[in-house]
């Protein structure tokens, strides 16, 4: 599917809002892309389909969790985290998009994981940063983008995490593996320097 | 073991200070025990033990971890949090512990663990809010311990984890675990009043 065709579909999936929102993560991830060395196709036709399956009904989510064989503990956090891995899935049977890199970050960006790719901390840390983002924090996520995408994607985890613990929400276990992993990773880096 | 015995050599394990601390925990156990209905007896048994191993060193905390199999993803986090599970072999192996109770109270008094007893977060809770604890937060603890167990081991483990996200240091996915499983029991219990 060409690049138009996609867009006009994932435009048709969402408000006008999370369009806009959508352009902004595209944005931002082919320039970090190009900061970072990663693929600027691959993390722009992520950003596209990110999320394709955000204003979908919980119960088609659930569906699709179930019968695609999703970690089952999905449905035990919060129905924000759904829409992620349902993408990749929608973005594989529906966008024929086949590359396991593109699924993956797809499948990732809200959630993170352990040794996450390049490609999948580019269109977390879009997501997180685009130009329409303004939540307590983004700036200095921003600043550490000029020059650490580990930094500041760690910035990113410690928001949400401080959010939820705010909230009083529960954390997702994998959000936190990605944090405790960014962190190892961040100081073996240091030991080198 | 009686009482005294044990307390006399469990004191020759730690300086003064960490011994003060423990005579906090005891007496804090004891209260909270018999204000939400805990053994108070156990809880003290486990209060006078749970810092037993604390000032080991590294390396011998690390065989009996090696060697008693416990957890390897221990020897993966920060050290700080050995001492308990090192702390429940000793209490048996050394003390003669042999309540399955009592030692698990031990093993978790630092990282929680899901689905935790009641005598698990009567101790756990006690070295949080312990008299001579002063910490950011530690009043608000102890105000939630006059009515909640629940709600004051939630805050418990909120300033672990927030203290742990400003530090930049990673946190033990099971301290995750258990707070999320205090989220969900409360929430349960909230529908039901």
């Amino acid at each position: 599917m060409n690049r138009e065709t996609m867009m006009e579909r994932v435009r048709a999936e969402m408000p006008e809002k999370r369009w806009i929102h959508t352009l902004g993560v595209m944005e931002t991830a082919v320039q970090l892309a190009e900061r970072f060395g990663a693929d600027a196709e691959k993390a722009e036709r992520a950003a596209i389909l990110h999320d394709v399956a955000k204003y979908w009904p919980t119960s088609r989510m659930e569906l699709i969790i179930r019968e695609k064989g999703l970690p089952g503990e999905l449905l035990l956090y919060d129905k924000e985290l759904w829409h992620a891995p349902v993408g990749a899935v929608v973005a594989e049977s529906d966008y024929g998009v086949a590359d396991i890199e593109v699924l993956d970050a797809i499948r990732y960006h809200t959630s993170g994981r352990e040794q996450m790719t390049l490609l999948d901390k580019v269109v977390c840390l879009a997501d997180y940063m685009e130009p329409g983002r303004a939540f307590p924090g983004v700036e200095r996520i921003r600043e550490l983008a000029e020059v650490s995408l580990d930094e500041a994607l760690l910035a990113g985890f410690d928001s949400t995490i401080g959010f939820l613990l705010a909230k009083g929400k529960r954390i997702f276990p994998l959000t936190v593996a990605a944090r405790n992993d960014l962190i190892l990773k961040i100081r073996e880096a240091e030991q080198w320097q």
